[in-house]
């Protein structure tokens, strides 16, 4: 949490926020969301970018604190840290494009349709202080300065960040830096704050002065927080990316290549000992296959070496989960992962299509760590079935051969489905791009209509404003008639290239 | 409600549909969800038209039926025909120009900075089937055939409409011209349907095979609608406008011409006999200028005749919170609108803003009729102060010199609070075009995100999705290589148009 000193500096601490100062923290968040929305975007571009410098800086000093607390291994944290520093570079290119603006010109029309239309402008605004709820799992990728962070601060939104308890230490100086440089920068004062503790957090949802929240963690979670920010007097948007099953598929062409489709699932699903939300939690296989399957898989499951998992609380989670599956008497236990000091080793579990359909609700439940299920079907018909179990998944992957009808086929139900369609790959790995969807129908995420990772996560922030015969001295730069943004905008109906 | 008879035809009637009914549609429209959304955005375009032709030819027996079941004058009947079948052709355009499907296409990159890039394509996808709930107040612009329904259909989305018992003839006879120029143009069966009564609305949004909701009315029952849909077990987007207060503001130079900017609002206040949602609700003054307003006002007011309103329980919502306001100490009637047999005459009360601070939650309420409130400030700190009164407004209208630093200090203020922002003009008569926004933060709508007019409404019933690695066969044609819908996309970043 943040408090000033005598000095007027912030300091940051890992202490649970009281009320009193939750109550400053918003107060300065709230002081700082109009000059911080009305910096030019070129401004802000370069406010990330100084974000990203000094955190990439401090990498020798953030990836060991992040390895101490996360137990994750340097290499992985390193990438992570440049996959962190990439997404605040990549929104300032957004920010510079400037089509996120979503710049809209109708000139007067005396002959329209709908009785003389009048000058009307619209543009997206940043819709002030935000709360984003960071995650255990990637402790600088989905945390403190991560995509909720990013894309928040590009829209121009101040940001209150609850740290996540995971990682105190981390989440308390990568605050720091954070706030450091947007004040050397020139951000205004309020601009980023931390807040730790559960209850500060729900009392930053429910506080009007939060005007949207973001999240990643656990089902229970976001949903109990997605219900505060919908039972306030003024409901705010509660943008919760809460995990998923993430089903894949193998088509039966795909699978006479089982070796190679089952090493890749392996490794997919064992990958940061299977703490990602995208991880493959079933793999579906051609009965006549599943053999085969069984054996590439079960002595490769077996012979990996455990890995650490984040904290007692998620793995005690997982044995949780993963017991109440492994004794289903519709499950098989391939190969049964060990409870070791240095964290679990992997498990494969074995059921059948038809099992699946009739134990829904016991089967199709996320574990969240280093355990999938293989899923045997007898036809195509029992597969596509079988589809039907699934509502909302951040990814459905499909091997299937691209002349196989069944591949399409399986593409166009998972597509209703599924946030990302993987098409012979793994989900594994989100890349973050202009084109990355990450999110989903419920219960992936609160908001399917959104994503959380690549740059149409700015969207999330912004609300629409529409100027009526608005004289020049009061429109925004991005609608006046000279362009001085030099942004792509819809004019009369035409999109227009600067 | 719609039944199938046995020549497979389907017709509608008035009365309360039952779950049984209810069930059946919701089933036909689940199973139209998938060939209309597949449907090319061209032939949805073409269904809209024929849609609109329909209609069109239809007005000499649809407007008499309006003006039977609503009361309202026909001329404003056969214009506000004109605007929904305009509307319906603007989404046609939409469709063909093809931006709405917010195609992006990233190509593979070896050196992508957090790690390889896969070929990844993003694009929206129909929600699924969509329940409206039509308004009594535009019985063609916001009932059965309204901005919500075009919207959805051409997003590709079934519609299930809840027709307003307003105007229960009106709908009945729409929703055939519309479910019968859909199937005449080769939609499928389901794709559009109504139901009657509130349990059945309500049943609607509590089923699972509903994906979304667009709703204008009420805020009570617009929140309660909001409450079922977030309370779900996987809750949905439900877009509700809800209507506001609608303040407008002249400043001291403005107010030198009192006499027009009085006529203005008295123009727009009592148009319609004030059933609009963006009547303005609120005119703030200059303390020394209260005296010319009034003078150019209350004989004026008087003078205006009655006008019918929509029907009994409108008309009574509207007397009961006149009343309230009327009685308050803090209100000092100018003009008394009488309760004749042919309607409220229009009333006009005066306070002033430090009262209307004082009073807040009695005084700033919608009142859904002919009165409004003159509202007299004595500086520019006072008025300030009283802007912060509105937190969630469709619109807010400033009357103000272009050089006048109040003007834009006014704009920015109220473009914080309100989704459209009205310069030297007056909110009523809300243009459908591209830069039009209706909407605003809560309590105007549940997700001031959003538009319900204008052609960004369509945004609303989409939702995005990524294709990885995916090969062409399994592609949507708007993400191909060879782009054979010719639509603007994003592609490595670049926008490009066709």
């Amino acid at each position: 949490m943040t408090t000033s000193d005598h000095s007027g500096e912030i300091s940051m601490t890992t202490a649970d926020t009281t009320p009193e100062e939750l109550d400053r923290v918003l107060a300065a968040a709230t002081a700082a969301a109009r000059p911080f929305g009305e910096l030019r975007p070129a401004r802000r571009a370069e406010l990330l970018r100084r974000v990203a410098d000094e955190l990439d800086a401090a990498g020798d000093e953030l990836v060991p604190l992040a390895q101490a607390e996360s137990h994750l291994p340097e290499p992985r944290l390193r990438g992570e840290l440049v996959r962190t520093t990439f997404q605040l570079r990549l929104f300032s290119e957004v920010l510079e494009e400037g089509s996120y603006l979503g710049a809209v010109l109708d000139s007067p029309r005396e002959d329209w349709p709908t009785g003389a239309r009048p000058d009307l402008r619209r543009m997206l605004l940043p819709l002030g202080p935000v709360v984003v709820f960071a995650a255990s799992n990637f402790p600088f990728a989905f945390s403190v300065a991560g995509g909720d962070t990013a894309s928040a601060l590009a829209a121009g939104c101040p940001v209150v960040l609850k740290t996540h308890p995971g990682h105190p230490e981390l989440s308390r100086r990568t605050g720091e830096i954070v706030a450091d440089a947007l004040r050397a920068g020139g951000a205004p004062e309020g601009t980023f704050a931390l807040i730790n503790g559960d209850e500060a957090g729900r009392g930053a949802v429910q506080d009007p002065r939060i005007r949207a929240g973001g999240f990643t963690g656990s089902l229970r979670g976001g949903r109990a927080l997605f219900d505060l920010a919908c039972a306030r007097q003024d409901p705010i948007p509660f943008y919760a990316e809460m995990g998923s099953v993430n089903p894949s598929f193998a088509t039966p062409r795909a699978a006479e290549q089982a070796a190679d489709v089952a090493a890749g699932y392996l490794g997919s699903f064992t990958l940061g000992a299977g703490q990602f939300c995208v991880k493959p939690g079933l793999l579906f296989v051609p009965e006549d296959r599943a053999g085969e399957f069984e054996k590439a898989l079960v002595d490769a499951v077996t012979a990996r070496e455990p890995a650490p998992m984040l904290n007692d609380r998620i793995e005690t989670g997982f044995w949780q989960v993963l017991d109440r599956l492994t004794e289903h008497p519709a499950v098989q236990v391939l190969a049964r992962g060990e409870r070791t000091a240095s964290g679990p080793s992997p498990t494969l579990l074995r059921t059948t299509a038809a099992r699946l359909r009739e134990h829904r609700d016991e089967l199709v439940e996320e574990c969240f760590g280093p355990a999938s299920i293989l899923v045997s079907y007898t036809d195509e018909q029992d597969l596509l079935a079988a589809v039907e179990l699934f509502r909302g998944e951040l990814t459905a992957t499909v091997h299937g051969e691209a002349d196989e009808p069944l591949t399409a086929r399986l593409c166009t139900e998972l597509a209703e489905r599924a946030g990302r369609v993987v098409c012979n790959a793994w989900p594994t790995g989100v890349s973050v791009t202009h084109a990355m969807q990450h999110g989903g129908p419920y219960p992936a995420t609160t908001a399917g209509t959104t994503t959380s990772v690549g740059t149409a996560a700015i969207e999330r922030f912004l609300r629409p404003v529409c100027y009526q015969n608005a004289p020049a001295e009061v429109l925004p730069e991005a609608l006046r008639d000279d362009n001085p943004l030099g942004i792509p905008r819809r004019v009369d109906g035409q999109l227009v290239l600067p």
